[in-house]
């Protein structure tokens, strides 16, 4: 499932027509989406290519002549083969790993994400949360995003941020430094570390983590893609906290793509005499819920309705677990708790690959955190023992 | 208006009766609240004074004993007379001075209000607001109560609180450093400053602004009072602001007063590692609205619908005002603002009287203050040109 193209059920030519729009098309240009909708990726695809093709519907001639510039240069082919070799694949709608709820996006749905790191994208944002804030944050926005972080992780939540210096690189490394699960959005290719100063920490999250980009190897990020990305993190996400931001804030936008997709909005207050608080206070002024530590979050984000897998047991069976799930799922050692290296050594794995394969069984409802470590949830071991999946 | 008895309505054997029940009935105590609205003062009185009557319903032999032994004690005339020695009147329903909104209190209404001040305590508390937190409030809360309480007093709004330590002081101390207009409300007699800390600040209000308490003179404050308290200022002001509170700090029961009567309650974010935020923290997660500013307070407040004086103009015609309201009124220059000190010298009275009569006119509609000094209203101005009264 890590490596590009396993398990996918997307055919190589309808594969091969993202990977080109995902080059020629900028991120959430929502009539190249219409078009892809319409028409389907691979029309969209042959009209770019061929020279005597009238521009599609509600193009002007300028537009198109750039679209069919980039198109010219576009290589599918090569982008995998780069995307590969950077230790890349490419995840599009139809995948096994595609996170469904990115639809809620519409047409400004990314044509597919380039995803580098041993996670399953989609078992990961099933139950994640998005912390973002200012990078110009305050010593208490940075602990406070550290400490959120660090809570979350510990219960067993995936923390999504964008990988920018000050609140998203606190939050990322909050999350890893208690042993959980991250993922950072870029704004830029996957496989180019933006900001340089936060190279090593991105390639940490991809080892242990996931990193994501709506943006084909080697891009590089704009100012208008950092806002564009935004929609992604608050998309993929049950939620999204704003820990510091200034008025006019970039991160504040992310909360508002999360109210406009239905997702939970929420704030950290500051001193009301601190600037970098006001883009909150404004937030929470509206429809944002104040939010003070992990527990507050998770009460407002935990609340999946139908979808909470723990209130229904396991929703997958343990037969159809993915074969490395099934072995990690096989090494822990029951009603007690064990730390993921004891889990690892148990499934014959790496620490890091027994990280994301918990995360993804605690998706499915058969593992839960309890403190540095992982057990049976409570519906897991009746299932065992029962032999049926509890309803 | 400032003697006790001035433009009162009042029957002095009425008065007496109420005076007499402030001394024997504990503040808040719904039961004798309950009585006076069914039988009247008079024979609730009565009962307690005779020897061969029954307990009133509802009310046990033993309790029933305690009020009669109190009621041996009172002397509502002695009580008047130390109150006026002292500087205070005795104001109760149906004087020109009792603020109907405490009439939202229901049979936990007072009795009846004693109060030392120069000013109009109906006129002030009908563009009023609370400023109440915790005693041992940080740095940042003393703040914040100053911050606020000033930039209120500026925009001509009368700030309410309790006179205690922390939040409180400063929220006073604030409003009478811009000029401003104050009241304490104090869970002991009026006469009798507490905290003793607080002994020069509270004398200072009383010259200032008001000093007001449900007890009667002398009477010492206890824990309860305090709570019983709250709902006093609740109901006085158009809105409640906590400024720091920890969890099951005393001064969130004036918030949840504040709810109950349908007040706007209000809090003042911090930071959330702040234990002394955690209380207001609490609030803002149910209902109340975070300000950062006056003008957000004053966003809140000040839209009174159809009692906003100022949409409609004076409320009064300069021929119904009160002599010495009149008097100040003439002192005003015309269109361009004047210091009170300046309008003092033209009405011929003292810079304190000055300022009560000039938030009175506020509250009527027919001044407002313009940075440091007072001005006309346009309505005023239009009265003024026309004879009529604007609509």
């Amino acid at each position: 499932m890590s490596g590009a193209g396993a398990s996918r059920k997307v055919p190589p030519d309808a594969l091969l027509d993202r990977v080109f729009l995902s080059r020629v098309v900028e991120p959430g240009d929502e009539n190249a989406g219409r078009w892809v909708r319409e028409h389907g990726a691979g029309a969209v695809v042959q009209r770019l290519r061929r020279d005597s093709e009238p521009p599609l519907p509600g193009i002007g001639p300028r537009r198109w002549e750039g679209l069919r510039a980039r198109a010219e240069r576009a290589d599918p082919a090569r982008d995998l083969a780069v995307a590969q070799d950077a230790g890349m694949r490419f995840v599009c709608p139809g995948d096994t790993e595609w996170p469904g709820q990115l639809d809620d996006l519409g047409d400004a749905r990314p044509l597919g994400l380039w995803v580098r790191g041993p996670a399953d994208l989609r078992m990961w944002a099933l139950r994640s949360v998005a912390l973002v804030g200012a990078r110009a944050c305050t010593e208490y926005g940075a602990h406070m995003a550290a400490t959120l972080a660090a809570a979350l992780a510990e219960e067993g939540w995936v923390v999504v941020s964008g990988g920018a210096y000050g609140v998203d690189g606190a939050a990322h490394r909050g999350a890893l430094g208690a042993g959980g699960a991250t993922v950072a959005v870029l704004a830029c290719g996957a496989d180019r570390p933006y900001p340089r100063g936060h190279a090593q920490l991105i390639d940490r999250i991809a080892e242990q983590g996931l990193v994501v980009g709506e943006l084909p190897p080697g891009e590089h990020p704009t100012p208008s893609r950092f806002i564009v990305r935004n929609r992604v993190i608050a998309a993929l996400t049950r939620g999204t906290v704003v820990v510091e931001a200034a008025h006019r804030s970039g991160s504040l936008s992310t909360a508002r793509a999360a109210r406009r997709l239905g997702r939970h909005t929420m704030g950290v207050p500051g001193p009301a005499t601190s600037g970098l608080s006001a883009g909150v206070h404004d937030l929470l002024r509206q429809d944002a819920v104040l939010v003070t530590d992990a527990a507050e979050i998770i009460e407002l984000v935990g609340d999946m309705g139908e979808l909470a897998p723990e209130r229904r047991g396991p929703v997958l069976p343990r037969d159809l677990l993915e074969p490395r799930a099934r072995a990690v799922l096989s090494a822990l050692p029951g009603p007690r708790a064990a730390r993921a290296d004891e889990i690892a050594r148990g499934a014959q794995t790496t620490e890091d690959d027994a990280v994301a394969r918990l995360y993804e069984l605690r998706s499915l409802g058969w593992v839960e955190r309890h403190g540095d470590g992982w057990k049976l949830t409570r519906q897991a071991m009746m299932t065992a023992r029962t032999g049926r999946r509890p309803c």
